[in-house]
């Protein structure tokens, strides 16, 4: 196969100490090339922005390396096959991997695995919901919720970031499970949102001033917060701290608030910690990757839920690569509403 | 009966803002009372004195109720029953029970089972190990170690206030379930003897100059903490989460270091907690009450361990109702060697 195809890319220039800005990336373009013996040539459609992202940019390793100065970045996508000398991967299907932020991912039989590309079926869900619900912050909701929060009928649960795209999932499988939710979001549009369409119990604006949280949990929790599921950390954490029923379970799935903090230092630690003690409570890290292995009863499950109308869903969709460095930094404003998704090409 | 004693006691007499000292404490004397109906009188012969006796001055509502002015402070303790109108109670016996900073505690009926007053057996060990090993910090140890921390032969246990109370239990039962055992103390005496007397594997000395806890965890955990069992919180709290190894478990016990801290407002908190997200790592926290009815058990597996030689115990006994403001400093000052007893009465 020739091509005299271009491939957009968006590459990493330089480390940021707080926030990234397009100074901190590099638009190149380089031909398309075709795939080796065994390889697949995948054609972009949207990739999934989050919280993550951020760490990775960071010259310290986490639970996945860091991306290279130079490296395209790293992102998980949706695209459709354009040229495949892979018996698994016919022209024409869709799938979900670790495209990068570019228009045309190559990957080689040696990288198929490791990108973690596989077939996805649109009839389960659009391609806004296959990064969403179906995809990795539908599987860490679910595997955070069900595995560490242990979610009991009748319990309190509070969920930070409550209509992003974890948020979102978190909420609404605690009240399938028959739990009291109540999410934290910023500003009276999610807020409402996340009430109205989403069915939470309620959901307090950590924007709508001084001791707003405080005031929030205590109108709403009035028995203490069995599960707390925290995608922000700081101060939100630590006022829910303050709140933890006996034998809660605060879920530590990340920390939007601390990402961009100066040289990546860890800002203050959660003051409340000893609330723990008090109330014999436990606060436990998870990574999803770790459940790989049950994502596929996870998705059918959540699938089922979308297609019977019981879980809704909402991207926040921008379009065009080139809106990169400005796109990624709506999520560390709360800028998105719902899950942040960079369409690529149109599908 | 009647008797000509008089009952010395020490009372709350105001709230400390931080560091209690004899201003705090009012010494009084009353005349011994006899036991009403169901009652006994016991003669205190010692007493523990425990870290979280500075939370119980504090006007906060904590896992227990604070000590209220005036009240007469209170101390768990082993005594002798000098006087009985309870069947279950014979003059002679030796007791344990919430027996508070007095010479003689008159227990009514309805007290007998809140002050947790119950025979004991000096053939199983010596009143200073009551207090310690078979007492509240031994079952302290056990079951934070055993239910919450589960450990499993090969990991790495590391734990703070290594020659205190709790941590000398800790120590040297996870040695016996199979575990390599860093402790942390203050000073080259303690740890010293933590490694020669107790068979840790390593003792860190916090007290050895900046730096010394995180060399000292570099040296000796090569593969990382899989528990950590927490005595101390503060700055020594932080640097174990950062060698978290993966799966960790970190068992909340207390924080002395925090505990004079001004107004009773918390300090900083463990900056370092998102190393329980990369690590997969989970910290809970526990008090000792809610595994009352399983005292029995550790007690006799305890009991054991001290008769065969396989573990052993250290008390620092001062004498003295009349020193008991300086001496519970000792313990804030990590002025304490083993656990810390006030002899209030030769037996």
């Amino acid at each position: 196969m020739t091509t005299p195809l271009a491939n957009q890319q968006v590459r990493l220039a330089k480390r940021p100490e707080t926030t990234a800005t397009r100074e901190h990336w590099h638009f190149t373009s380089e031909p398309v090339g075709e795939p080796a013996e065994r390889g697949v040539l995948v054609k972009v459609l949207s990739l999934s922005l989050d919280p993550a992202m951020r760490g990775w940019l960071n010259d310290a390793r986490s639970y996945i390396p860091p991306v290279q100065i130079g490296e395209v970045m790293r992102a998980g996508g949706v695209g459709r096959v354009v040229a495949s000398k892979n018996a698994a991967f016919a022209v024409g299907d869709t799938v979900y991997g670790t495209l990068n932020v570019q228009e045309y991912a190559l990957v080689p039989q040696d990288e198929i695995k490791r990108s973690g590309l596989a077939r996805i079926d649109l009839k389960l869900g659009s391609i806004g919901q296959w990064l969403n619900v179906l995809g990795m912050p539908g599987m860490t909701a679910y595997f955070g919720l069900m595995d560490i929060g242990q979610p009991k009928a009748g319990e309190t649960v509070v969920v930070s970031g409550a209509a992003g795209a974890v948020g979102q999932t978190v909420g609404q499988l605690a009240k399938l499970k028959g739990c009291r939710v109540v999410g934290i979001a910023g500003g009276e549009a999610k807020c409402q949102w996340v009430v109205d369409a989403l069915g939470f119990d309620a959901c307090i604006d950590y924007k709508a001033g001084e001791g707003a949280v405080r005031a929030g949990l205590k109108a709403h929790c009035p028995k203490g917060v069995d599960i707390y599921f925290d995608n922000v950390g700081g101060e939100i954490l630590d006022q829910v701290l303050a709140k933890l029923a006996r034998k809660a379970r605060v879920v530590i799935c990340g920390a939007i608030s601390q990402y961009n903090n100066a040289n990546s230092q860890p800002g203050a630690g959660p003051r409340n910690y000893l609330s723990l003690l008090v109330n014999r409570a436990r606060m436990e890290g998870m990574v999803v990757f770790d459940y790989a292995d049950r994502y596929p009863l996870a998705i059918a499950e959540l699938a089922g839920y979308l297609k019977d109308g019981r879980m809704k869903s909402k991207e926040d969709t921008v379009k065009g690569l080139e809106t990169f460095p400005e796109t990624l930094n709506k999520l560390f404003a709360g800028g998105n509403f719902g899950k942040l998704v960079l369409q690529v090409a149109e599908d």
